[in-house]
């Protein structure tokens, strides 16, 4: 686990020192850095701890001793390049991180050597160092951990964004939310918690039930159909949808609206997981999904939004509403009304486990990566590391459950 | 102009007492009452003045003599049929109104003979007696005239939940307002104002643009394309779209909007207005509207809304989120943030009239029926009294600016 402690100025200047006696810093060590890169778009295969050039901080960047990082979902649909105008590759992948702030462009104010942060990055957030503009990074609480820092950011931003921004949560509203177990789940349900009498639907799988039951209201097992369920305990259906599996559960969060109710679709995982072994591409995906009458939305009174924190952060200048929304969520945070929820810490050597677990659904809250930490001593049956599986292979592999030799570190 | 005062009660008891020295009550004048009749769909040569039994209030229901009742294009739009599954003709069109507690059915309490109240009705509005259960009638402040209660149910209540309940507008954002001279969007402009540094845009026709300029920030004529003309001062967009029309300005709208944004589809005038002269169905307006992509909301971060009050009440058992609003409303109507603009009063037998002046979108604020009032004597060479004009010669009517003659009362 990242270490943390309250004099972060003087342990930003240990960093280097820290080192020394087993690891006498050399010169390439300030000129290069430990980084996962995407190859290519594909199969867990694709992805490789390699050196690259240290970073430097153009003018308005703040550069960032890298202690954690955010694994999202979206990750795995980088990779596999199912997502709207994927970039080139190579790349390194990961929106989100934590750490010490190590060095500042011109004319980048408001922060300063050694301070505790958390950042959005527009790519690059899985490495030791990163660069990204003031505008994305935040100085976070003394008692918040960089794995938790990490895990607050996208998660929480999205959440809270969604539910009172979009969707404005009230009083007595109630919830529904895939993947409940997960982190941005597992957000949601925190955020709800905060306003009196909120119902939260959770969908999750059975085995994570007895671990998240005290988080959410009503548990359903993501393998049976949910709608008949929430209509047994809600027959009028509810107040808000959150979706991020995209597909047919457009229709069906849609049609469980009360009215003045609000779906929102924040991803497609769906589009991942589907059944068939070949990538979906993102244009198919868009075509998949039944289009909706504005009409229809009148007569019934329902709102259908979209929301993605990416586009909004790095394509259409949102920032500073971001910003208003993080600082609420620091409140809150002091407040000790949230507190996000880690599920394991990965070495970056580990990071095709760590997608493995993301896909398997088998975490409970955020999967972190630890740029600190060393990777776990492999298993002797274990054979990830060397496989050179394709992607029909790999598919097969991300499928069943049978490459979880080596045991992360869990909270 | 309706009368009104403070001391109800006694207001309520003279009603009947009121017209003995001109026109005695007779047996028949408690059995029947005045009401504006549709004998079927079509023209303005279908709506007739006739006496129809008096109703008596069922179990749950509250009688109001009433004093003014709305007059909206939503009415328009049922007098030509468009409008989902269309209710048996005759009829007596209607939907909100303004008057006196004359009695109340069993098990009906929180009300007393002579309570000034305004009340949502299924139909029925434009008569002298009106029976609607207890949940959709509102005791109205004393300073409050039944032409300003009849104005205020509608709109008011309408943009109420759409500004605050669906569009979640705050300071600093900016609104979007077809139709802004008109009841709706003189209630919009002044909610708006109740938030620090609101933009309303409005669009209206230029002869209006002098006498609402005070109450919206930008002014466009409807004559012209608004999207460049908005571009041009906001060009990141703007924050909420009310759009009232419908056709091709869904289109428009959800272009419009800055991220985060919401388009409320709230009517679909253009259905009526279009550029033929045959009446359009609601199937076929129905499938003239673009259909939304789901994964395009999610990209843009945008959120597409409906809102139809009259389904919320009437169907959708959302009388309890309503009255939460008239609430909140009445309270800003107290501390005078918000005044209903009435633009004109018309009797009963004056409704082709008042139609035809909303149909043309002559009206600034509310048009009203005042149950009391005379109708004024017809000019010389008005015609409309005994046209039997058929659909296709009523259209050209409609568009023709040519019956003015029967001069309101503007306030």
């Amino acid at each position: 686990m990242a270490k943390e402690g309250t004099e972060m100025a003087e342990e930003s200047e240990q960093i280097l020192d820290k080192k020394e006696p087993e690891n006498p810093v050399t010169a390439a060590d300030l000129k290069e850095m430990r980084a996962v890169v995407l190859t290519g778009f594909g199969g867990l295969n694709k992805l490789k701890v390699t050196k690259k050039p240290m970073p430097e901080p153009q003018e308005g960047e703040v550069k960032i001793r890298v202690k954690a990082c955010g694994l999202n979902f979206l990750d795995l649909m980088v990779r596999q390049g199912n997502i709207d105008n994927p970039p080139k590759t190579p790349l390194v992948p990961g929106f989100e991180c934590s750490g010490i702030v190590e060095a500042m462009g011109e004319n980048t104010k408001g922060f300063e050597i050694g301070d505790r942060v958390m950042a959005f990055v527009n790519y690059n957030a899985w490495a030791e160092v990163v660069c990204t503009p003031l505008d994305f990074v935040y100085k976070i609480p003394d008692d918040m951990t960089f794995p938790e820092a990490a895990a607050f950011s996208m998660n929480f931003v999205a959440a809270y964004m969604m539910l009172f921004e979009v969707a404005n949560l009230r009083e007595g509203m109630s919830v529904l939310v895939h993947s409940a177990g997960g982190g941005m789940g597992q957000a949601v349900a925190q955020l709800c918690s905060t306003v009196p009498n909120v119902i939260v639907f959770g969908i999750a799988s059975p085995f994570k039930h007895e671990s998240i039951k005290h988080s959410v209201t009503h548990l359903f097992d993501r393998n049976v159909d949910y709608v008949p369920e929430v209509k047994k305990i809600s027959p009028e259906g509810v107040d808000i949808v959150l979706d991020c599996l995209c597909g047919e559960n457009t229709g069906k969060g849609l049609a469980l609206l009360k009215p003045m109710g609000t779906y929102i679709l924040y991803g497609s995982s769906n589009m991942v997981t589907g059944e068939t072994k070949s990538f979906f591409s993102f244009a198919k995906s868009w075509w998949q999904v039944e289009k909706v009458n504005p009409i229809k939305l009148y007569e019934e009174n329902k709102a259908m939004a979209g929301f993605s924190l990416l586009n909004l952060l790095f394509k259409q200048g949102g920032c500073n509403q971001v910003k208003t929304a993080v600082q609420k969520l620091l409140s809150l945070y002091d407040q000790k009304k949230i507190k996000p929820v880690v599920d394991s810490l990965w070495a970056l050597e580990e990071v095709k486990e760590a997608m493995q677990r993301i896909h398997d659904r088998g975490n409970i809250g955020k999967l972190i990566l630890d740029v600190e930490k060393s990777p776990t001593p492999l298993m002797a049956n274990d054979s990830t590391e060397t496989s050179e599986a394709g992607e029909e292979e790999e598919e097969e592999h991300e499928g069943d459950n049978d490459i979880k030799e080596r045991m992360p570190f869990i909270q």
